[in-house]
Parts: C-alpha cells; sequence; structure tokens
C-alpha cells in the first residue's frame, strides 16, 4: 500500500499503479502535470516520439524509479517497432546503444541534469550542438529529464504500487501512444471510487 | 548567457532572470509548469502559502539553486509579514526555526525527497501524520519537493541568469503575490522580443 490513501480503481479492486495512482487522488494537480508531458514526449518535434520516450526511460533507470522505466521503456518500444532489446540497451548502457550521435549527446546531457542542474557544463551542450542539436531540443531534453527527476520522486517518495507484471505496463503503453497521457488519466479518475 | 538563446525583456535589454528567461521562450511548457505551481503553492489549502514557500525554498535552497531558493524566499517572507529572518532560518537550519512540529515534520519528508523518492521512509510519513498532517498535505509536501527538484534542474541545467541585486527579487515576488505565477509569466511573455 502506499504512504496515502489513493482511490480504488473499479476493475482492479486496488488503487491504479505508479502516477496513475496519484493522479486519481488529485485531479487538480494531474491535469496540468500531463499536458506538461503531453507536450514534452507526444507534442510537435524534431525529436520522435520514441526517442523523447528513450530519454524519460533513461533519467528513471537512473533514478531507480521501476515504475515509470518501465512505463516509459514500454511506451519507447512501442513507438520504434518493438525494438525492447534496444531501449533496454539506451536504458542501462546508451554509449553501447545503436542510436544516433545526436541522441547520445542528449542522453548524456540527460544524465547531468539528472544528478542536478549544476553538472551540466558547456562542454556537455557544445557536443549535443555539434551532433546538430537545436536550442528547442537542448531545451526540451533538459525539461524532459528534469520532470522525470520530479515524477520518479513523487512516484516513489509516496511509495506507490509497482506491478511486476510486464503485461500490465504493456497494455498501459499501448493506451498511452493512442490516446496520450492525458486521455489515459482522464478515464482512470472516472473509473475510480473516491 | 544561458546555455541556449533566450528571447530579450524589452525593459532589461537582455533575458529575464531564471525560469522566467525559460518560460518566454517555450510558452507551451510554460502554461502547464505555472498552472501546477498555481495549484500547488496559490491554491486553496489547509497548509499557508507561506507554509508552502517554504518547503520550496528550501528544497531549492538544499539543491543549490540560487535563484529559486532567493524567490521563493522572497515571496514566502511576503506572505509572513516580512520575516526574513525566519525564512533564512528555516532554509538553511529549519530543525531550530520558529515553525511548528508538523511543518517541521514536513521540512523533514521534503528533504527527503530532494534526496530522491526511496529515502523517504514509513517513519517520516508517521512522524508527518503524528503531528496532525493529512494525506492530502502528505501528498502535497511530496509534489511541492519534486517539483522544486524539477525547477531547480531546469533553471541550473539550462545556467539562467541569476541576478545578486535582492531588490529584483523582492519586486518580482510582490508581483508573484498579487498576480500569481502564470499572471507574472503571461505579462513577461508579451514583453520580450523573440
Amino acid at each position: 500500500m502506499a504512504h496515502i490513501q489513493l482511490p480504488i480503481a473499479e476493475d482492479l479492486g486496488r488503487e491504479y499503479p505508479g502516477i496513475l495512482g496519484l493522479m486519481t487522488f488529485r485531479p487538480e494537480t494531474a491535469a496540468p502535470l500531463n499536458q506538461l508531458v503531453d507536450v514534452l514526449l507526444c507534442g510537435g518535434s524534431t525529436l520522435s516520439r520514441g526517442e523523447r520516450e528513450m530519454i524519460a526511460a533513461h533519467v528513471s533507470w537512473r533514478n531507480d524509479c521501476f515504475f515509470c522505466q518501465t512505463i516509459h521503456g514500454a511506451v519507447a518500444a512501442a513507438q520504434l517497432g518493438n525494438d525492447e532489446s534496444l531501449v533496454q540497451n539506451v536504458e542501462t548502457d546508451w554509449m553501447s546503444a545503436e542510436i544516433s550521435p545526436k541522441l547520445k549527446a542528449l542522453l548524456n546531457l540527460a544524465g547531468k541534469v539528472q544528478l542536478g542542474g549544476k553538472h551540466v557544463t558547456a562542454e556537455d551542450i557544445e557536443a549535443a550542438r555539434s551532433q546538430g542539436a537545436t536550442d528547442l531540443e537542448i531545451h526540451d531534453t533538459v525539461l524532459i529529464a528534469a520532470v522525470f527527476c520530479m515524477c520518479n520522486r513523487y512516484v516513489d517518495g509516496l511509495d506507490t504500487w509497482a506491478p511486476r507484471d510486464l503485461s500490465i505496463y504493456h497494455a498501459r503503453a499501448a493506451e498511452i501512444v493512442e490516446h496520450g497521457y492525458t486521455g489515459v488519466t482522464e478515464t482512470a479518475i472516472t473509473s475510480t471510487q473516491r
């Protein structure tokens, strides 16, 4: 059980896992959180949805947040032809992964943000820029990394339920790809008993 | 200069300081970020606005983010009869500060979240509850702490301008108290040249 009493999902007989359970508890903060993640991960961008989800999954892996790394890894894989081994490789050892040099430079940047904002150096920024990263891509990478340092702390700080059954994450990932983060949460909120 | 080129504020002849400069660069993410902070820090709550701003300032101090700790410290002081020494004490040494036992328990919780979500123990939660903290207060404290772990990384990860002239923060704090975070940012966005 989480540290606080969360609403019960009608189809599960217990709370929704991870951040979704927290969002059904506090819809007033869920709305802007989902809007933020929808802009960053699903909105228009010169980075693909798969690339942005891999940045989110990698930061969540660095923060040892099982729920977030698993759900965002599953969403990334769904965007990348179900290449789960690629996603796993990027999460845990991106330097050796078969990805573009630009994405590697952005993952390096995201890892520095995870350690703390002051860990980012002018050289990290220049390395990303020399691989073709734009100011907007650099901005969004830093903000995605920062957002997941928030989400990981929110999810684990309140000790939410993180199921070990991976099929639960695959099913949720498919819903996220189709309906976006806001859509999935709105459905969950209407399916809980407060 | 920040790591990316930010819009120029007409009244300053350079970018706005801290997160405000970033928000004028990316209004699409600024809107939900401000909405989130407005709900958490300015919205209805059984915690006072001053108490919530002190939690934000303390977490920002722990993350060594000069801009965030100074602006949220200034907003907290404005809410607390301009008692700047109290705010300074809470930021840097809350255990000895003249605040309620409940706020102390919530600041302990916020500090654990700053270290990482898994640092929060059942004992930390129980300590807050035994001082009268409700589930909603515990939730909001964890989320405020997590949000500032995001904001601090966003502000410092992009190396934004953090003026040392404290009068700039006092003036901005007065605007935030009167217009909220969304209002101040919307005015700034219309006052920049992109």
